[in-house]
């Protein structure tokens, strides 16, 4: 079940203006990843597709996405960093995830991305999976 | 045993100028933690330190510092963002890591911290631990 985050209007502004994030999964065995992603948060998940940006293996393939399977703990930062280290911040979000292929998820994702990053529009994210992050706790630091 | 790295040029310059990274982690349970850290490599291994930036707990009971106890498999990424995606590009390094809390690796990484980064030269990181990354293997991705 996904816990109803509620976040201090700063820290909403922060979350949905961020254009990147990092993702770190874990496979069965513990051996961690953590890539860059795009993604945009509905106020309940946090979704991130398999995009159509240069991949070496099929999206079911994908490190990410067999780690996931294989383990769905998943631990999402969105920071900023400023050479005036008091603007320093970032908020981490614990979570568990899940590979979406289609239905209305799938659609509110695909959507909400395109209306993020005008980048998506000219992609066709439809046929690709989503990963959605339902979070279970937040810790923030510094001044979101 | 340390992998030596042989990277291009670009991919050094890019690793060297990077005034950000992150770190993920996992506990003995598989549980993945992502933090943004401040790195120097100097060619061969790659040093964070658990520097004075406020945190929550005591160095030892950080939980990056916890895990990499339980479990010294890392990854990091190294990467950029542009809103022109074909500028996209990272770098990602799997390694085992380990704290040092003295001795010539510590006092290196020390002082390549604060050539690197000015800020570090009013604080004192030496009596404070320091992760040491030994790669074992990378993958890029995108122009670095």
């Amino acid at each position: 079940m996904a816990v109803v985050l509620r976040f201090a209007i700063s820290t909403s502004r922060f979350i949905r203006t961020a254009r990147v994030a990092h993702l770190a999964t874990a496979d069965a065995a513990g051996e961690p990843l953590v890539v860059p992603i795009c993604f945009v948060f509905d106020g309940k998940h946090f979704f991130t597709p398999i995009d159509e940006k240069p991949k070496r293996v099929a999206p079911a393939n994908l490190r990410r996405v067999k780690n996931i399977k294989e383990n769905p703990r998943v631990c999402l930062v969105i920071d900023r960093y400023d050479e005036n280290w008091r603007k320093l911040c970032h908020i981490l979000i614990a979570g568990k995830a899940r590979i979406v292929l289609r239905g209305s998820y799938h659609q509110k994702a695909i959507a909400l991305l395109r209306r993020k990053y005008p980048q998506y529009r000219a992609m066709s994210l439809d046929r690709r999976p989503v990963i959605m992050i339902a979070p279970r706790r937040t810790v923030s630091w510094g001044n979101l």
